[in-house]
């Protein structure tokens, strides 16, 4: 178990240093490359050690000391929790722990946090939640459960980081403690998920929780337990027999199976250019001067094979597989690298029948350990689409394959256009033009929810039971555009004479827009209902968070980001607000 | 029904103009000199009608056009919504309307927001959101339903205040309209509710919503009503008759008693100086040096009536009564003219037991309307409370009372200090000293939900039913200090050793900490488990636009507030955050 063990993957060649803000951060790494992480394997559990490499940032002008974390290293762990889902159905439980001694993680780097600007440091802290809710996923539903194992103390992201695990175990040394010191060192929050698991998780009590979070120094040992921050606090001597006995219990809970063989992650066929990037099944054009990224999501080619076997030999290559790794890389290649493309405009092109056929065999197959993956995969691809702050508008046109799976990228949309009828003077034009249709299918039904907790259709008819009843009872119908939006399932239905005038309309709208007040609005409207963790996170914790990065008092040049480490202290303007 | 009815109240004095930012704000009204409402009885339904003074701004530099509002028309409205509450049981059900011609309410002066800063802005938002809150509390929970009667166009705030309401019906005349153009012409958000009651209230589909609230020009007629976002809209032909039917047909919902007198809000007994507020039982040092507030609440000095006609006699003389809009117009007062005092320290005085007692007799009548009243406005109250952003520190002495109802303002604090024995040296020293004591009643067990919808200890003890049932257990018992800790319902319990230090430190140690870090910090830990429409409000919905509020492309010399109405247009920086 521990990171010496066999099978630790090989530490190879750094990360390419991107450097001066100004060349575009890549999602896309694998074991091989990874510089801040050693994998290693003892079946049924995994290890996954922190060892951040100091002079492996991202950008100059910071070192990762302590195992503090950037981007670069978040992209890692993302990585490697990925694969380990999908290439090792073997392992049944994950032990997260670091290879420095005394320090599991430090969080989030601070010079790093204190040289971004605004808009690096709300992207960063999504991405972060998005793989910590990732980590919970995971547990929850893959049969991999976490164990944060923390050899020494983890303070702020470090501890955040633990409190996404199911199980926290601290080391009892009289030394090592956990911590949020963010208010009481930097004037800003724990704003990885820790105000709001700290509480609605771990069920601290708010007045301690309170006392925890203004104390830098932290706190360790029994009263860490009493506080029910941590699980328990074990002895340097019985530590690794401890962890290995969690661990095992953990894996005992799995229903993974014991001896299948896992896919492997091949690496994405992407091009990349400035104005356009593509993959096999997605495709996105960069319209810099209008502020559009258009993107393409293509329907499988073939009918999906007849079984889960199938699919196994299919492996990354299994259409809704690749087009889901292929749409998660590109959203997160838009939000990082391309700021000023403020709308994203959705088309979908192929047989809507197929995508349908997609869906039935995964969701016939659902106790297979790899379907479930796919499903999942596709699951939280879709939350990250909810979260993205850019406005959302879906295209509707003939040759669209808007159905079942490929629907929810229509009910994620701000809006949705679906054209009436035919193009007159279209590809399609002539007797044959077959005009749109979206189909509603069981994947809208339940196994895609939204972090609120319901499926975006139900989010859409929320407080409208009839509205949603109505609907259900045209499940499997290739709705034609008319009856799609007197149901409600698409927002406007123009026909050919008023289709280009109206879409142009609406994206030129949205440009002229405060991208600020679009993106406020939008956290709104996206999350009709009910709250759960992840969308108190994503709105109440992150909202709060990036009012306070926008603060002089916070990011200012006497602010508290600014000042730390110089030996001054940070001034304050004592207003409350 | 008419604002022209017998019983208008009298348009009097103006409210004197404060100027320059400096002078302080009152709370404190009355209807004789309203500017900006007119008020008309005609049991059982009275009318709220706006008519704003133009030049009756609350400070210079704007004029209140269109029915648009300030505090100050805010303040008259809190100050009517409370009256037809207490004063007026035998009405049962309220008509908002306006006096004006086509226009209902243009919502909030863009002038102001635009000359106002941060802070103001944001204590503005928070008390309007309050208020409307409290429309709907009263439509609820008191039997005074309101309509909002649009007579012409609610745009905005205007709008925003009609979706406090019961019942929206707007006039179809082929011009008014309801309309949020926060977004397109401010670029802001509709944040006085709007965007959050739009889905969740009113159950507006999001991608209506989000095209709603991009068009400036609004929505009228018929689609106003099939898109949801009014009930009714009703020709003017039948205006006034249908008007009629409605607040008639609201009315005979209503639990009032028929022909009940009410008790009036007498003038608050309140002395203001620099450094010191005090009313009858309320009373607060203002420390400007440490940035602490050093609140007093003090319990009855006699025994509770022995009936409800007892309570009645007493009216705004009522302990509770009394002490509950002390402490409103108390926190209303701190939060807009001391913005400073960043801790409020809160101790209370007294007999816990007559405490209880006021509080058995109360819940013993539940079903009489003015106990009604008395226990839902110190629900609001402690509301008001929950979402005020200053850190609340409750220090719990020999002598104090915190019990009940005022065991509320322990509970409620982020932490509670609780003295373990006596004073060695203190006014009670002495063989017969007696150690403070905290004691649990039924006021704690129900009657005063959060915002969130759980009592106080249940949002404590989130996920901790234990320890809940543990602390149940001893309902009623007056607890010393090391039990109370124990159970987990004050955070520490130091002895006069060391309590003036840890006081001392507590208090210290906030005051130096990020103002803004500790605002975040507090709206996450005081709302633990669930959300509800109101926290929703207050949470995401607030938390985003102060986000918007402190960013450039709003506020900035360049931004979209500050170039309204000059003819030039804003300047946004496009990067999506």
């Amino acid at each position: 178990m521990a990171a010496t063990a066999a099978g630790v993957a090989p530490v190879a060649q750094t990360q390419t240093k991107t450097g001066g803000g100004r060349s575009r951060v890549s999602f896309q790494t694998e074991p091989g490359r990874y510089r801040h992480w050693r994998v290693s394997f003892d079946a049924p559990v995994a290890t996954l050690a922190m060892d951040v490499a100091e002079d492996g940032g991202l950008r100059d002008g910071y070192e990762l000391k302590l195992n503090s974390y950037d981007l670069g290293v978040d992209i890692e762990l993302y990585d490697a929790v990925q694969r380990l889902r999908f290439e090792h159905p073997e392992v049944h439980a994950v032990v997260l722990t670091s290879v420095k001694e005394k320090i599991f993680c430090a969080g989030a780097n601070i010079r790093m946090l204190a040289a971004s600007p605004h808009a690096w440091k709300v992207n960063f802290c999504k991405f972060t939640n998005e793989t910590r809710n990732g980590l919970e996923d995971a547990s929850a539903h893959s049969g991999q459960a976490y164990l944060a194992a923390l050899n020494g103390t983890a303070s702020g992201g470090g501890y955040e980081l633990a409190l996404a695990c199911e199980h926290i175990m601290l080391i009892d040394d009289r030394s090592s403690v956990v911590s949020l010191p963010e208010l009481p060192l930097l004037g800003v929050l724990p704003g990885t998920g820790g105000l709001t698991r700290v509480t609605d998780k771990r069920h601290v009590r708010r007045d301690l929780a309170d006392y925890f979070s203004t104390k830098s120094e932290g706190v360790g040992g029994r009263k860490a337990v009493a506080w029910r921050l941590v699980d328990e606090a074990v002895p340097r001597t019985k530590w690794a027999e401890t962890v290995a006995t969690r661990a095992a219990e953990l894996a005992a809970r799995s229903s993974r199976p014991p001896d299948a063989a896992g896919i492997q992650l091949t690496p994405l066929d992407k091009t990349r250019t400035g104005d356009a990037i593509s993959y096999r099944y997605v495709s996105a054009r960069l319209d810099h001067a209008d502020g559009v990224a258009a993107i393409t999501v293509r329907g499988p080619e073939q009918d999906p094979p007849a079984d889960v076997p199938g699919i196994r030999e299919q492996g990354a290559g299994f259409w809704l597989l690749a087009a889901t790794r292929e749409l998660d890389d590109l959203i997160l290649d838009l939000r990082t690298n391309e700021p000023e493309l403020g709308t994203w405009v959705v088309r979908t092109e192929g047989d809507p029948r197929r995508v349908l056929a997609y869906d039935r065999l995964l969701l016939g197959n659902r106790g297979d350990w790899l379907v479930n993956e796919i499903v999942l995969y596709l699951k939280r691809t879709l939350k990250r689409l909810d979260v993205t702050s850019r406005s959302l508008i879906a295209l509707i046109e003939p040759g669209s394959c808007f159905a079942g799976s490929l629907l929810e990228l229509a009910l994620a949309a701000d809006r949705s256009y679906m054209l009436a009828g035919v193009f007159e003077n279209g590809a399609d034009t002539g007797p044959d033009a077959e005009p749109a249709v979206v189909t509603m299918g069981e994947m809208n039904r339940g196994p895609l929810p939204m972090g609120n907790g319901l499926t975006r259709l139900r989010t859409r008819f929320f407080g409208d039971p009839d509205g949603l009843a109505a609907l259900e009872e045209r499940a499997g119908e290739a709705l034609l555009a008319e009856d799609a939006e007197r149901l409600g399932l698409v927002t406007f239905a123009p026909d050919d004479i008023d289709w280009a005038e109206e879409v142009r309309m609406a994206v030129e709208e949205r440009s002229s827009f405060s991208p600020d007040a679009l993106t406020g609005m939008e956290a709104n409207y996206r999350f009709a209902g009910p709250e759960t963790m992840e969308t108190k996170i994503f709105g109440r914790l992150s909202a709060w968070q990036n009012w306070i990065f926008s603060r002089p008092n916070a990011a200012g040049p006497d602010g508290a980001l600014s000042k730390y480490g110089t030996g001054q202290r940070a001034c304050f303007d004592r207003k409350r607000v």
